[in-house]
């Protein structure tokens, strides 16, 4: 039996999605805990990895199981069984064919950069407090500025990282819209929202490359502070150089918000 | 100059309050971070110690230093400087006969527990998670029974604990509301609010012993099982005893709300 679940995480004290021997991570946890509900050793495919640190609203996983379990039932035992920064939101049977990475179509991401002074120490952990002053009209035409189908090798990590991930058979996947190959996305929204003491960039696309979003989040960060003007976006992702874009925010402001098939 | 600082903090990572040597408080960590500040070593003083795990949305810390500085910039500087897990809210000078601990006259402590099936991952570290059936109406009437003065030794926690904690030379301070000798405390307000997926208990009184909210929540839990009465509640007060009272509820759901001088 096939199974697709929607999983919400704090990614703060795990070193990313992929399973490693020796960290905790998303992957490998929720593996260990089908592990202890159903007796059977199986390695769930997520959507895309995400970064340590980085969160999850509605990360997709799925994988198959020999055990005919109800849907309730496996949902319930791996929250029981889940650590409580891991929940899985929905359980669901799937055709046997869906694969939550090669299937993925669209994904959107959400970045929250907290606005006021004193950042409280719940929202610590989950926003990039950042009180300088910002000019959110021009990060707005900045951030609509990436809408359409670019290279945006420009915001792409110049990944020694991926030198240093464990191999992945299916990282080539031309269906897989992260890691096929070329640096080539649409984008097919990409806005800033204030709400309350937030301000929310949200961005939807066929595939982010590695860093992507914080990449983009911290060159408009540069733009509202006045450092580059709007219309430098076009520029930076002309110019096909890493250098050419602002530093990468960091990874606790960034949620993976939902996944499309 | 005497300081008097409002704190807000995540307990979840701090052996609480009090300062040890080999673990990071509360206490520790602001001290540290004044000595950075300032070069000055102190020992702030809290309005009571909070536990491992427990939160603050204004303790009250106290102390004396020997350089002028500008409030603003005190305040600054530490928020700079402490984990953002501690968050100074206020700093304001007072006279020279404040003390955070001996002034208290009035605190209020905020229980929260979280009623859906399933507790996001970024509320797990806030609240205690219970999705047992409860009802509320009962509880409520429960909660109602301890205000005025009582004699609170069932709901204190038998304290092996105490005689771990390091000596403190003000810890029969019979000024101190908290500390002082007996278990007769008087409750000005005790009540239980919905606040959309949060059960909410708020307890205000002119001091608190070791665990006695906790231990008044897990109590008053048992009552909305069903488990006892809410009148069992004056029964309980009367037989002097932990053991006639009910579990200790979780440290994560617990914040000190205010401390009134």
């Amino acid at each position: 039996m096939n199974w697709k679940l929607a999983l919400a995480y704090d990614g703060t004290d795990f070193h990313g999605w992929q399973i490693q021997p020796s960290h905790p991570t998303i992957q490998g946890e929720l593996a260990a805990a089908i592990e202890r509900v159903t007796g059977e050793r199986v390695l769930p495919q997520g959507s895309g990895r995400t970064d340590a640190g980085v969160h999850a609203l509605a990360q997709i996983a799925s994988f198959d199981l020999n055990a005919p379990i109800p849907l309730e039932n496996l949902q319930r035992a791996l929250n029981r069984t889940l650590p409580a920064a891991i929940r899985v939101l929905s359980a669901e049977h799937v055709s046997p064919d869906f694969h939550a990475r090669h299937c993925a179509r669209v994904k959107t991401y959400e970045y929250r950069i907290f606005r006021a002074e004193i950042c409280p120490p719940w929202l610590a952990r989950y926003v990039y407090a950042l009180n300088w002053p910002l000019n959110i009209d021009s990060m707005q035409q900045a951030a609509a500025l990436i809408i359409g189908e670019h290279d945006f090798t420009s915001f792409a990590a110049t990944d020694p990282d991926l030198s240093t991930r464990a191999p992945d058979p299916d990282a080539s996947d031309p269906l897989d819209p992260d890691s096929r190959a070329g640096s080539i996305r649409t984008i097919y929204a990409s806005s800033i929202v204030k709400e309350g003491e937030l301000l929310v960039y949200r961005v939807r696309g066929n595939g982010f490359l590695h860093h992507m979003v914080r990449n983009l989040v911290g060159t408009f960060i540069d733009v509202g502070r006045g450092h580059i003007a709007p219309q430098d976006i076009t520029d930076i992702l002309a110019q096909r150089s890493r250098s050419a874009a602002g530093a990468t925010a960091p990874a606790r402001g960034l949620f993976l918000y939902s996944v499309e098939y």
